[in-house]
């Protein structure tokens, strides 16, 4: 795995991501492992507020995170509502960074989009230490530790061949030209994020005036930002992550169009 | 910028101040991008859990929050309805602190506290890395980072003279004596801070003995704290910051009073 | 108080659990005090959820945290509705952690748990500097952060012999072989979590085949994992803290027992 020369061995960031919530100790302790085994790793809090047990939410938080992250960076993912039972544990590489988490899908688009992942599977050995519930302290934070410091990920154990994949809604061309996609995800403020990306509008010839029917409602016309519509009026934009978003300039797009994850949004010239 | 001689150059701390909420991964991506460009950097969540598009809330914040933290630090403070349109950037030292954030007023209180501020303008240009829709990530993160750094202030951009200034409200002295103020904040326990500070208090010649009333309800007494008054019961004390706020002991005085932000709130020696 | 060699003098972890919640700049502003204190402390948020002054939650997160972080570890528990009012500071080793926080009982499972606990009292001047509302960021943060500089204990204060004790429930067991607890916490997944420990449940005899009866519910077996058990049915397990809890695989045990804190558990042989 590549390293800046400027980060010295050791020093690297270990991004947590989990539906764990902050109420509890649960996310705390996993900083704790950590710094135990790796005094000098950077602990970031990627979120702990994905909703329990949504692998997709996770899937897309962490696809669309890496790349702001410095090159060795770990990143884990505890989304596993399969703890205990004979569902894999996974170390990989792709992109120059690691990540760590259970076999479920929830590192799989991260891994698809770097397209040099390698990955071992983590023993999960029933031993005294390891509990049967918390993998995310037992397993996955311990192995991110490790990595952190450096240890090849071939040492964390035997090569995984085939890590299993989330499905990914991917937007399609029409025979019409319109691009048809879907609502992906739904953010903090209402904002309506679709699996249409930048590059499948700039291929199919979209701009500025081309129209977004959300169900069955109709925004018209392609915005830079929220503010280039007037507070209440809705914009359809690319947003920071490259994804075609429906969006309310100081409202909620969610409410508005009553959509949320899996909504049909489909793109047109007119 | 003055720093502690005991802090390395490049170790200094960057706080952060969002409305981004911590369901998604916005706010820990900042974490990411400024790791990208100083390693050493300590980055401290200050809050990000400001009401969407609240600046009075975050600039209250970040006035009460500055002196707590050590010379040479670097506050980021992102809420930005206006992203992508022609708001200004800012980029500020004062008070031996600095300070980053869009130009909308976001950052006044903190600014004209301090008493010696010097601002410059951050260049936001359309190109690739920047998005029009997170400037939190692709401007403000990086500037925060570079100042973070050691780089001086004025490398980031021109003067920038007429930084906005958000209104702030200030008690006045009334002919009878009395000190009127509002209600400016509300905290977790439904505490009412109000604008009236100590200093104000004191120049009336308020003491233990005199009356506070909330909208029309009467808290006779100062306190100093919220023990000092039985369980359910109502008391007006001088808070952490230095700001007089009414309280219920173990309850919420923003349900008893039905108070909230501008709801007046005048002391009087009876 | 012991050291790993691994790490240097100063760059010990400190830990915060607090019941400021996280919309308001109270958590943020501790990390700003420590680090002014100790440029090199590894500021960790233990969790700020702890519903506000529910002291026996923050108790046992902090008994369940405590032994996932280094030696020297120094952990701040301000839950502290009696701030102000005469009740005391403290600071306290054991087990070769360092704890601070106030007198009220929130340090007190995890200093029994360990067994060689030595306190002091912590002066609270009410001095310039010192508030009398929020001592989380005027006496605790800046004593746990000499302490992680190294300052000994004993130079913090006089020592304290008396340290308040919270109740802590212990399961009982029964003229009739069965083990008696009850519910003591309420995670984020509406699990139920027991005074009843793995300990209790060895030396009581019981197995996979025991029977758990919570209020007047009755479950059969005792689980490994959630996921042994079909989505949506209950399981009774010992759980990562080693203390046995009911569960509903992908549900709320809360809601379905409509059980919570102070229900009665009983685990018989059948």
């Amino acid at each position: 795995v590549p390293r800046t020369p400027e980060r010295p061995r050791g020093c690297g960031v270990v991004t947590l991501l989990t539906d764990f919530g902050l109420d509890g100790h649960h996310a705390g302790v996993l900083h704790g492992v950590i710094l135990g085994v790796n005094p000098a790793a950077r602990v970031v809090d990627l979120s702990h507020g994905v909703p329990p047990g949504d692998l997709a939410h996770a899937a897309w938080s962490l696809l669309w995170s890496r790349r702001f992250f410095p090159p060795g960076t770990v990143h884990v993912a505890v989304v596993d509502p399969g703890v205990g039972t004979p569902r894999r544990a996974v170390a990989a590489s792709a992109g120059g960074q690691l990540f760590v988490g259970p076999d479920n899908g929830v590192l799989s688009f991260a891994l698809a989009d770097a397209g040099d992942a390698r990955a071992v599977s983590l023993p999960v050995s029933a031993g005294p230490g390891i509990s049967a519930t918390f993998h995310g302290r037992d397993v996955f934070a311990p192995a991110a530790a490790r990595l952190s410091l450096g240890t090849p990920l071939a040492r964390l154990g035997p090569p995984l061949a085939d890590v299993v994949r989330l499905p990914r809604p991917i937007a399609a061309r029409r025979p019409d030209g319109a691009v048809a996609g879907e609502i992906v995800a739904v953010d903090r403020w209402g904002n309506l994020v679709t699996s249409v990306t930048a590059d499948d509008l700039r291929r199919a010839g979209m701009g500025p005036g081309s129209v977004v029917r959300v169900g069955r409602r109709v925004i018209r016309g392609l915005r830079r930002c929220y503010g280039e519509v007037a507070p209440g009026e809705a914009a359809a934009l690319v947003n920071s992550n490259g994804h075609l978003e429906i969006a309310v300039n100081r409202g909620r797009a969610d409410e508005r169009f009553a959509a949320g994850r899996g909504t049909a949004a489909v793109v047109s010239r007119r």
